[in-house]
Parts: structure tokens; sequence; C-alpha cells
């Protein structure tokens, strides 16, 4: 039995192929590589209900994900996070079908941990002993702590102000870590000088070509558990943008295979009013993003001032008559207020900023009443303790709350 | 088609029989009660087989849950978390077949909820509409924020020294929330006097018959995950103990309706050196503990000084030739360190306790080294970032890190 069913990289750029067995970063040209696989053979060999009966994990879809053998593996368990009716606030913003997508469920609280399973488990199918990497925080915890299962070194730079949770768990998984005072822009230059220095390996955003399969196993998931069907409209808070690329390029895998059939959702690019440079291209309709001079925001996932992969994220909204659009910092905290008492949940800022969105768009008519709606929710608010205040009542024992 | 094969409750001291479809809390004796099921209908008329097609969350076993009404059920997706081999960890403890049951990857980063869901599932079922409770902080979390979803008003109680990120759990949920200056005994007797004034229900633990019943399924899924079958050795870290009682009575159920033979594991329940009523007992061969003066532990999900169900917590480790163990609190946390290191896992401190008994018992030879044991997590070691303390280097942008 074939367990992957990949054939090579690509550049989506200038169209170079490379080989896929062995360690690949960027392409000659600059350009990100996207992972290609034989779409024919897996429409013809594997069926999609085979897939119900598999492990509720990511890998149920190892035939389109790029690890060769099952051996190589490395899980804690990652993957089909539920994919939740959210009626009462569906009924607040005026929507029937609003469903969230909730990585909180995930190792590591952050949907960084598809990323980091596949990317690691690739990793160590290549033979790749260490690595180093930037981040903003939840990317550097996943990666650090798979790469401790796996047995590989790493080396994570982060912005000093990145949740400080990403700092224990990296600490404690035994990597390498550094503080910057900085951003993520910073901190990817020191690790730039590092791996060439060191010969080592780039697990940067996009520089190495296996993050994006793991990623896109949130675009299957939602398929599958639509019954192999698309909602009209995806929103996605959009940081390096790489969980939105994964998911477009899922759909387009799984329509070429014919598991899906019909019209693409119409993707949207969530990004916090003090960070926003894709919003700002795709007003201009331009093809990339130009750096976003001094970002800010609470949302610290998403204060990505240039990625790497910007073109690509533009290219999905573009081809999906997606749109982008910022929320202030204020808006995304009183959404994530409403969250919690309408649904129980208790979502990420970034994942607040998705809401906030799909509420604004449906305000505005850009999102029908009766569309079916899915919110990405990246990660649980439980590692973002600061960004709630609250004041509670202190009592002495004995006294009475009657 | 039946939904749930609940058929009474019954105490478990004096046999007395309640009817399941009004509000119970207490036996009259004092006792907390159990849920029964008709299991020879279960047997009868309900293949295990069907199980493995429904979606991976606790709700799949509905026959064997007290919601009568599919409608009835608040889900936040809760269940089926990862059974996680740890093979690294073993080898380094002297086990050939380490498990760990993850109950990280769940809402709110607790097992705790399990015992939520159920539990407000089934008090919106019997038209529930105002609760309150004493908590160490994750139950309270929980059942406040499924209490949301569910539109029932939940008033919570917990000591000032629970883990901060669940008072902002509760606060966001729009619940009513006290702190108290004292221990969950001092806060359950606040709550005590409240229910009884306003007339209100008690969730206290184990003074509601239903959330043993969601505690159940961590049995039920570690069964169904290894195809059917019992470990030798299952380990909990033991506060108020409903989780070993809800796993004990799972394994009987199933042993009950045909899906499971042979002998039930041995159940440990692991304790804190500074908070370890259930331990002295144990070792006095005692039916019951006696309340723990001055208890304290970094592991405070288990600082549990009396439980009320500490009879049927002994009961379990009598009959099935199980133990009870204390761990220090320096003992967890270096193998809270050593957990994350060997196999990526960010642990809670009590799930720590856990492994560290796991070890201590196989050095002891009392677990053999080609056993198979579980170890229970109970929860994500991010909502305890106090727990551990790091040093990281600051740096300044421009700086070098190679």
């Amino acid at each position: 039995m074939t367990y992957s069913y990949v054939s090579h990289l690509e550049c989506p750029v200038c169209d170079t192929t490379y080989d896929a067995n062995k360690i690949q970063q960027l392409c000659t040209c600059g350009s990100p590589l996207l992972v290609r696989y034989d779409l024919e053979r897996v429409r013809n060999e594997v069926k999609r209900s085979a897939i119900r009966e598999r492990n509720p994990d990511l890998w149920r879809y190892h035939e389109l994900l790029p690890v060769q053998h099952e051996d190589h593996v490395i899980t804690l368990g990652e993957g089909m996070t539920p994919l939740l009716s959210m009626p009462k606030l569906g009924e607040r913003y005026g929507l029937t079908h609003l469903y969230m997508k909730d990585e909180s469920l995930i190792p590591t609280g952050s949907f960084k941990a598809r990323g980091a399973a596949v990317g690691i488990s690739k990793a160590k199918e290549l033979g790749v002993q260490q690595f180093a990497m930037p981040t903003n925080g939840n990317a550097g915890a996943a990666w650090a702590l798979y790469a401790a299962r796996a047995g590989i070194k790493a080396t994570i730079v982060m912005p000093q102000d990145a949740p400080s949770i990403t700092r224990t768990e990296v600490s404690l998984s035994g990597a390498e870590l550094f503080l910057v005072n900085g951003l993520i822009s910073d901190a990817g230059k020191m690790v730039a000088e590092k791996v060439k220095h060191d010969q080592i390996y780039d697990a940067s955003t996009l520089k190495e070509p296996y993050r994006i399969e793991g990623k896109k196993t949130m675009g299957l998931e939602i398929a599958e558990q639509l019954g192999w069907a698309m909602p009209d409209v995806i929103l996605y808070p959009t940081g390096g943008g790489v969980g939105l690329i994964g998911i477009y390029k899922a759909l387009q895998e799984l329509k070429e295979i014919g598991w899906l059939a019909g019209k693409l959702p119409r993707l949207v690019a969530v990004q916090a009013e003090g960070c926003a440079p894709i919003v700002k291209a795709w007003e201009e309709k331009k093809e990339r993003s130009e750096f976003w001079e001094q970002s800010t925001t609470v949302a610290f996932g998403i204060n990505v001032p240039k990625a790497l992969g910007d073109f690509l994220v533009l290219r999905a909204l573009y081809e999906t008559d997606g749109m982008a659009i910022a929320i202030s910092d204020q808006e995304l905290l009183e959404e994530q207020q409403h969250i919690a008492e309408y649904e129980g949940a208790f979502v990420c800022p970034e994942g607040a900023a998705t809401f906030a969105a799909a509420k604004r768009l449906t305000e505005q008519g850009w999102i029908g009443r009766d569309e079916s709606v899915v919110v990405l929710n990246t990660g649980a608010g439980i590692k973002y303790p600061d960004t709630v205040k609250i004041e509670v009542p202190l009592l002495e024992i004995g006294e009475s709350i009657i």
C-alpha cells in the first residue's frame, strides 16, 4: 500500500521542480516551494469512504501528505478538531449557518501543531538533525515540542512580546531559546544568519515546504466534516498566511481527485488594523504586499509585517472572489467576550478577529444570511491570559455569597 | 432508535433507587447516586462495531450516557482525546508499553470538560436554570463555559490560589464568580449555604449524579482505543476521584454488555504528598478517608482534603488489586520537564505526578516491565504558567545568535 502519493516539489513562480526526497528550502528564484502529488493515482486508488474509519487525526489523509513511511510520523494526536455549530452567535450576526473550526483542541493549543507535526515528521524522514526558526510564539512552541519527540535539535528566536507561555513550552522541550527586543522580522534576520553559518535546516515560515501540508489538513477536515462539501465562505486570521494558502491548496486537490465538486468557498484574510499589509495590497489589487511599518496588535500571532507567501495568499483571495479585512483590537476583544458568553468558547484574539470580521461582513451584505460560513479559531484563549482584564470579589473563609 | 439506555439512579450505600427524569442530588442517606442503564438491552441492541463510524467525541457512546434526547446535548467537541504511545519515556522507566491518555486536547484544556458536557446537558434536559458549585479552578471553568452555551446561570466559588486562568474563563463566560481565601472545602460551605437559601441546583462534585458519566467516557475511550481491550494498569491523579470512579464504572459496564472480557486493570490513585488522604486510608485498609489538615501541593487540582466519593475510590482500588501512592512536588515537577524533553508533551502538574508514580512503581516492581500501562494526563500544562521557572536570554535587534 502506498502511504504517500507525493511526487515532487514545484515553484509556484518559475515552475522549477525539485526532488522531494532531498532537503530543499526556497526555490533558486526565492519563492517558497509547493508539494505536488500524483493526484490521478489518488483518484484511481483511494476511496474517500475509506477515510471515515481511520483514527481521528490529520494522518487519516496520509495519501495527501508528504511523509512516505508511516514509521517516520511524529504525532501527538493532532487534527480532526471540532467543526462546531454556533447558533446563538449566528443569530446575533444574522447568519443561519455559522461554524467554528476550533483549533484550540490540538497539542500546544494552537493550529501551529499541524505544521509542526508534518514539518518535523518530514524533516526526520529527510535526516534533519538540527534546525532554527523565528516565531511569534506558538509556531516555535509547537516545533520545539515535536522536535523533542523526534529527537531533533531546535533553536527558536521569538519577540520578547510573544505570549509568555510559549517561552515556557520551548524551554521545557529542551530547545535553545532566544528572545529579541523586536519583531518576528528581526528574529528572522538572526535565524537567517545562524542557518547560513551553521549549515543547518531553516524552518522559517515557508522556507521549508512542508508546514503548508500540515496546515492544509484544516481544509481537508472542513470538507470531510461538512460531508465532503464546501462552505460558501471561510474566514482566516492572516499573519504569515500559511493556513489560508494550505486550505486553498487542500480544496483544489480535493476537487482534482474528485472528492469535492462545485465552486470553491470565498476565502477571507482577516488582519488587525495595526498590521494589515495583505488588506492594503488587496484593496490596491496588487500581487504582493509591502512591509507594514511599526506594526502592533494584541492579536500577536498575526503581527507579521511582511509575509513571504503574501502573493500566494493574495492569489487565493483573487481566485476565489474572496477579500481581506482589518479589525481593530477593541472590536476583537469585545467579540472575544461575546463568543464566550453566547457559545462557551474561549477563543484566542486572532480567532476573535475572525468572528468580528464575519459579523461586519454580514452587516455589510458581503456575506448573505443563508450562506454557510466557517471561521477559524486558530488557538486556545487560555494561552493569552493577559488579553482579558477581570475583577473578582475576594472573600474570607465563612463569608456568605447569598 | 433509543438514544440513551438510562434506567434509573441508585445509591451505592443503601441501594435506594431514584427517578432519573427528575432533578436529584444526594441520596437521603448522604451518599452520591450512581446512574444505572438497561445494560441487557444495550447488549442485545447495540453493536460495538457501530461506534467506529461515529464522530470522534464522547457522544459516540450516547447509549451509555444519561441524556435522553440528542437535542439536549451541549457540546464543544469534547472527547476522543489521543491515547499516545510514549516509547522514549517508557524506556527510561523500564516499561515496554507506556501510554498517555492526553486530556489536554479538550475544550477548556482539562478533563473537567467531560463532566461539564454531560452534567450541563443533563441539567438542561431536566430543566435546571441555575446552579452553584465550588471548584479548584478547572471544573468551574468548564461548567461555567458549558453553562453559557446552554443558557444556564452559574455561580462559581474557587480558592484564591486556583490557577488564575480559570478565573478568566469563568468571568468571560458571564457566570458569577467569587474567590475565597481558603480551600475548596471552604468554598463548598459557601455554596452549600447558597443552594439551600436560593433553592438552586447544587453542582458540587458528586452532589449531582451526572458528571461521573462524563468522566466515565475516559474509560470507554481507552478500551476502544486499545481495540476493545484493557491495559494492565491505569494511573489516575486523584483529588475528588470522580475520574477514577468513572473509569472503573465504565469498564464494569463494558464487561457486563460483553464488549470487554478478562481481568480489570489495577487502578492506581496518585496523590500529592501534601494532600494524600486516599493514600493514608488505603495504607490503613480503611473504607473511607479522613480530612487532610493543612493540605498543600503545586498540583492544585488534587488538593482535595476530603472527597465525598472517597469510599467509591477506595472500593475501586481494593476490588481491582490496585493501590494508592503519594508523589512529592519536587518529583512531579522534575518529571514534568522530562516528559516534555523526551516526548514533546507539556502536561499539567497533576498529570506529571501520575508519570512519576508509574516510574516509581516500575522501579519497585509493582508494575512489570511488559505490562501495558496507561497514565492519565488530566490537563494542559499551558494552564499552569507559574509552575515552571525558566530563564531566557534577551537580545537587542541585530545581535547575533551564532
